[in-house]
């Protein structure tokens, strides 16, 4: 089967280097909510040198320091799972205490419709994305 | 209210440093699984210094390397989510295709009674946990 995360192109993208990708995740429950693919099909953090590494978690600490910046949310979640697409990559999640999971995490029981105050704060994510493509740059 | 992270002592611990602790987590459906615990109360990762980020995650990493090779599982989850205690702590999770939960995260939906296979597992919890702490003190 054909690694998803392995494709040419993702949507998404609002950055990309020879290692890394990182794409905004279109998800109308949690905007802003980030991805930081590695390029290369690895499974674990540890199958990667401690450089690659550092370099990968520079960029989500990097989205992370955006996120809390230009979206002020209440808590931001950092995930890498890969149970389903065993092929590095890391969720950057902005989290508000009025979110639809809120205190759950994304993964868990839905807890409210939060709808219009999401719908409110999408608004954010064009000066969102900006911010996020001039930090990256400088990485 | 008393952050639980705070605490002076905490149950499980296995390794300790002037900054972190990592303690062996008492859940019967997740041998293995342990948390990484920043000792001051500080929220974000991004709060951190790049250098305290650096040493934070090399303990993290540490502990998914030794968990890779003494317990062998199929994938290692972790998360930075701190939703409900946002004092900052790392969950690193050992994962298997017929643990109780997978492919789901261990905060979504049971998918099998997988009691007998997790009981044998466990048995492996005196060897990681040295294994453990030989690791860490060379860090």
């Amino acid at each position: 089967m054909q690694c998803e995360l392995c494709a040419e192109q993702l949507a998404g993208t609002v950055f990309e280097n020879e290692e890394l990708r990182v794409i905004l995740v279109d998800d109308a429950k949690f905007p802003g909510f980030c991805r930081v693919i590695w390029r290369a099909h690895v499974k674990e953090m540890s199958d990667l040198s401690a450089a690659q590494r550092g370099r990968f978690m520079d960029v989500v600490f990097a989205v992370e320091s955006v996120q809390k910046t230009v979206l002020c949310p209440d808590k931001i979640n950092l995930a890498s799972l890969g149970n389903v697409v065993p092929h590095l990559h890391w969720h950057v999640i902005p989290r508000y205490v009025d979110d639809a999971f809120f205190p759950q995490p994304i993964w868990g029981q839905e807890q409210r419709d939060a709808s219009l105050v999401t719908a409110q704060r999408a608004a954010l994510l064009p000066e969102f994305t900006l911010a996020l493509q001039s930090a990256l740059k400088q990485i």
